[in-house]
């Protein structure tokens, strides 16, 4: 698929069919978000990759907006290692590069995927500390996103959200 | 450009020819960016568009990591408007996922391109205070990361980032 077109059709994607995706293809969007850049390239990503069919059926309990886990084969928890990091403040703008990253490379792949958000939701429902001791994550990484994949069983319609309004020329 | 090969390809670039960027591969950049998904499809992201030189050249006096902007003919300063957010707590990897969409555009589209930081490093070296007067911001709209772009004048080498040791099966 031609990369513009790819970047401008992908949509998020939350029905999927029960057919399971491959090692091959998981690591191929692996490797995809391992190329985003990072700050002083300090690479602070981690990733959980579920398949475990209970594990992803008791994820909708304390992370409410992906019930699609539940109907999905896979899920992919990116996380930010935030020990000895060089550059401390952009973790979250560094896993957050490499989590598009892998909803471009799985639209490409023929998947369907949703980024849901994690972090910083804690305080209200509990999603990091749900994610942490699910995935019994030691402390100090964080649970950012977690990205639901599979084959879709759904096509949303393109969508154009190009805005002239949110474009300034050198100022504001 | 395949998408997998655009990803996996792209590396910052930090030289470019004199030679401008017209308006129309402005616009396509922006096109990807706008495609984003963002918590709650809330888009909060604006666009500074930088061309004039006297602003360009200015900006490494208070951006320390963005000096090759004096070499440049072209930045985009990437803001979150964070004035009535739906998802208040995901404006920076919504605008992050934005910014990706940009250097994997440009990429594909023979530019090259490089994401310096801006927020959160105000506390160290008045970045984002620096592009707020810079560029006229109104309270409420942050400067996230400022990226520069031109036609390549440098080919970093290919880079292969892929660690297995990041992978986790269902549990850390």
């Amino acid at each position: 698929m031609e990369v513009l077109e790819a970047i401008q059709t992908r949509r998020s994607v939350r029905k999927y069919e029960k057919r399971e995706i491959n090692d091959e293809i998981v690591k191929k969007l692996l490797s995809a978000a391992m190329s985003a850049p990072s700050a002083a390239n300090q690479q602070p990503w981690e990733f959980i990759v579920i398949k475990d069919r209970d594990m992803l059926d008791a994820i909708p309990a304390f992370s409410p907006f992906a019930k699609m886990a539940a109907h999905a084969t896979l899920g992919i928890l990116i996380c930010g290692d935030t020990r000895n990091l060089i550059a401390p403040g952009f973790w979250v703008q560094d896993c957050s590069a490499a989590t598009q990253n892998i909803l471009i490379a799985a639209h490409a792949l023929g998947l369907g995927a949703v980024w849901t958000g994690v972090y910083p939701m804690d305080l209200m429902d509990g999603r990091v500390t749900g994610f942490v001791k699910h995935c019994q994550l030691p402390e100090g990484v964080v649970p950012l996103a977690f990205v639901v994949l599979g084959y879709p069983a759904e096509t949303p319609s393109k969508q154009n959200r190009f805005n002239p309004y949110k474009i300034h020329a050198n100022v504001w």
